[in-house]
C-alpha cells in the first residue's frame, strides 16, 4: 500500500495526497476529508521514515538534560514541551548524567537519526562540535553551559550577579560570618556561584574562611553532609549561602537535628526557588531561577532557527534571563531588621 | 556515499558492512575495526531512516506520562530509562495530560513513526486500541490504567489494599473520626483509594461522613483548598488520609497556618512516599508506592515482548508490585500509643 494507490482510489493526483500529508492547511476541506477517508478505508499509514528522507523534516526535537530526577530540569522541559506542543513537534528526552562522553554519544545518535533541532542543558560541547552539528543542518540551542565556548545560541542566567544579590542581602540584614555550601555539579554553574560569593564578601569588606566553604554532591544528602562538616567546627558560620534548594533542604534537616534554630542560630539561603521550598519549615529564602522561562525561550529560539532558511548567515544569539532573590523566613530578614533598628 | 562504497573501499561484501552496522558482535574484531575506520575515512553515516525501513527496528521506545512536572512520574521514567540505556535504546517522552484524545493522538503519531515499543502510564486505551497496536507489531505495556480493560500487559499496584493498610493503622493507633482528601486525577486510581477508605472504615465498624471526604485537584494548592474546607467544619475530622503526598503537603500547610498542631490536633497520612516527604515538618507518614521499580519492571517486560518472536501467541501478563506503609511522625503513632498504653 502506498501513496499512489491512495491517489488512484481517491481519483486525485499523488501531489494532492502528498499535500494532505505535509501541508493539510493548503488543501480544501472537502478534498482533504475525502482523501483521509480513502486512506482509512485502505488502512494506509504514511511511512514517516521515508517521509523523513524526502522532506528532511522529522517533527522531532531532542532535549538533553543532565538528570531526569531533578525538578529544576523538569521545569525547563515543561517550557520546551509547551512550545513543541504548539508546533506539533515531539520531544525526544535523554539524560547526559553530566558526562562529556555520554553527551557526545547522544548527540551523534540524534544526528544520525536526523532530528530537526537539539536543546542541550549544561552542555560540554565545544565550538568545533557546534560547527559540525551546524554543517548537518540541525539547529542547536544551549541552556547554560559547562564549557567556555562562544558562537553558540545560548539562553542563560547570570549566576555571579544572582549570588551577589543574595549575599548582599545577607550582609545588609546583619550577617557577618557567612559560609557557603556548593554542589560538585554542574561544574561551571557552581564555579560562578563560588566566585560571586567570594567577590561580594571582599567588595563589602568582609573576609571568608576556606573552612566555611564546603563542596558536596548536589543532593539532599550532600547538603546534609556539608552542614555536618560546618556545624562540627568550633567557630561555625552564622549564615549559609547554599548553591541549590535541594542541598539547602538537606542542610536545614541537619541544622534542626543538631538542635539549632533557623534563622535565629543559623540563617540559610538557597538557590533555584523550587516549588517545595515555600513549604519547608522555615520557608526557604532563595534565588528564583526562571527555569520554565528558560525552556520556553530556548525552544522559541530553536524554532526560529529551524524555520529560517538563512540561519547559517546569522550571528549566534545570547539571551540572558535574570534570576531574582525571593525573601522568606530562613534568612532571618525580619529578626535581623528588628535587631538593627 | 552509501554502504556499497564502504564495502568497495574496505574490500569486503555489502553483507559484511551491514553486519557491522546491525550485528557488530557477529563480526571478527579486526574486520569490524577495519570497516569502521573506512566508514570514518569516507565520512559515512548510516542512514537510520532507511535502516528503520529495512530492519523494522528503530531503537526507540515511547513513554507516555500524564504530567512532566510530577515527581512520581519522573521516578517511573528513571526506571524505564535505566533499562533502555542498558539496551542502547532511546526514549521518546511525551505527556498526555490525562486527556483521552491527546493520548490517542500521541499513540497514533508513534505508530506512524514506527517505534519498537510503547509504555503508557495511567492509560485510557481500550481493548480494541490495544489490539490495533498489536497488529502493527508494536509491543505495549501499561503502568496502571484508567480504563477497566483486560488483555493488556500491565504493571500495577493495589491501591485498595494499600489504602486499607494505611487506614487500619490509623484506627489501630486510636483515630476514630477519619476524613479523606483525594485528587481528581488519575481518576481510576483515586476511585480505588476512595473505595478502599470507605470499605475499611465500615469493616472496622466505623462510620465515615460524606462531609469529611473532599475531592480537589491533585496539587499542593488542591490539598490546601481541601484542608480549608475540612477545617471550616464545626465537627472536623481528627485524622486525614490524603491520596497523594503532594496534596498532603498543601493540607499540612493549611493546618499549620490555622494554628493547629500535626499530629496532636489533626493527624495526616499521605500516599506516594516522595523523597521530600521525609523532610517535611512533621515528617510525613505515607504509603510508599514503588514507582522507580514499576518503571523498571515495565521496561523489562516490554523488552521481553519486543525480543520474542512469538509474542502474539502469549497471554498478557499482569504484574502486581505492592505498596507499603511508611510510618513517620505525622500520623501520631508515638503520641497515640502513649495514650493507649
Amino acid at each position: 500500500m502506498n501513496i499512489k494507490s491512495v491517489a488512484k482510489k481517491a481519483g486525485v493526483s499523488v501531489a494532492t495526497v502528498s499535500r494532505v500529508l505535509n501541508h493539510p492547511d493548503a488543501v480544501a476541506p472537502d478534498t482533504k476529508e475525502h482523501i483521509l477517508s480513502v486512506m482509512e478505508s485502505l488502512d494506509y499509514t504514511p511511512n514517516w521514515f521515508a517521509r523523513g528522507l524526502k522532506l528532511n523534516r522529522t517533527g522531532v526535537i531532542a532535549l538533553l538534560i543532565p538528570d531526569i530526577l531533578d525538578l529544576g530540569y523538569m521545569e525547563i522541559a515543561k517550557g520546551v514541551e509547551d512550545v513543541a506542543h504548539q508546533k506539533k513537534y515531539n520531544i525526544m528526552l535523554c539524560t547526559t548524567e553530566e558526562d562529556r562522553g555520554k553527551e557526545k554519544e547522544q548527540v551523534e545518535n540524534f544526528l544520525t537519526r536526523k532530528v530537526d533541532g537539539i536543546i542541550l542543558v549544561s552542555s560540554f560541547l565545544k565550538n568545533s562540535d557546534l560547527q559540525q552539528i551546524k554543517k548537518q543542518d540541525v539547529s542547536v540551542v544551549l541552556i547554560g553551559k559547562n564549557e567556555d565556548n562562544t558562537g553558540a545560541n545560548l539562553v542563560y542566567t547570570d549566576y555571579k550577579a544572582a549570588t551577589s544579590e543574595a549575599v548582599k542581602h545577607m550582609i545588609e540584614i546583619g550577617h557577618r560570618k557567612i559560609g557557603m555550601i556548593y554542589g560538585t555539579r554542574p561544574k561551571l554553574e557552581n564555579m560562578d556561584k563560588l566566585e560571586g560569593f567570594k567577590k561580594t564578601l571582599m567588595e563589602e569588606g568582609l573576609n571568608y574562611r576556606d573552612s566555611h566553604i564546603v563542596e558536596e554532591e548536589n543532593s539532599i544528602e550532600g547538603g546534609y553532609l556539608a552542614a555536618s562538616k560546618l556545624l562540627n567546627q568550633a567557630d561555625r558560620p552564622e549564615a549559609l549561602f547554599v548553591s541549590s534548594d535541594t542541598m539547602a533542604i538537606g542542610a536545614m534537616e541537619k541544622i534542626k537535628q543538631t538542635g539549632l534554630r533557623i534563622p535565629q542560630d543559623i540563617a540559610v539561603v538557597g538557590f533555584d526557588n523550587l516549588k517545595i521550598s515555600g513549604f519547608m519549615e522555615p520557608k526557604l529564602t532563595t534565588v528564583a531561577k526562571p527555569m520554565y522561562r528558560m525552556g520556553l525561550v530556548a525552544a522559541r529560539l530553536l524554532f526560529d532557527l529551524m524555520e529560517e532558511d538563512e540561519q547559517k548567515e546569522q550571528e549566534p544569539q545570547e539571551i540572558l534571563i535574570q534570576s531574582k532573590l525571593k525573601v522568606r523566613k530562613s534568612c532571618g530578614h525580619q529578626d535581623r531588621l528588628k535587631e538593627i533598628f
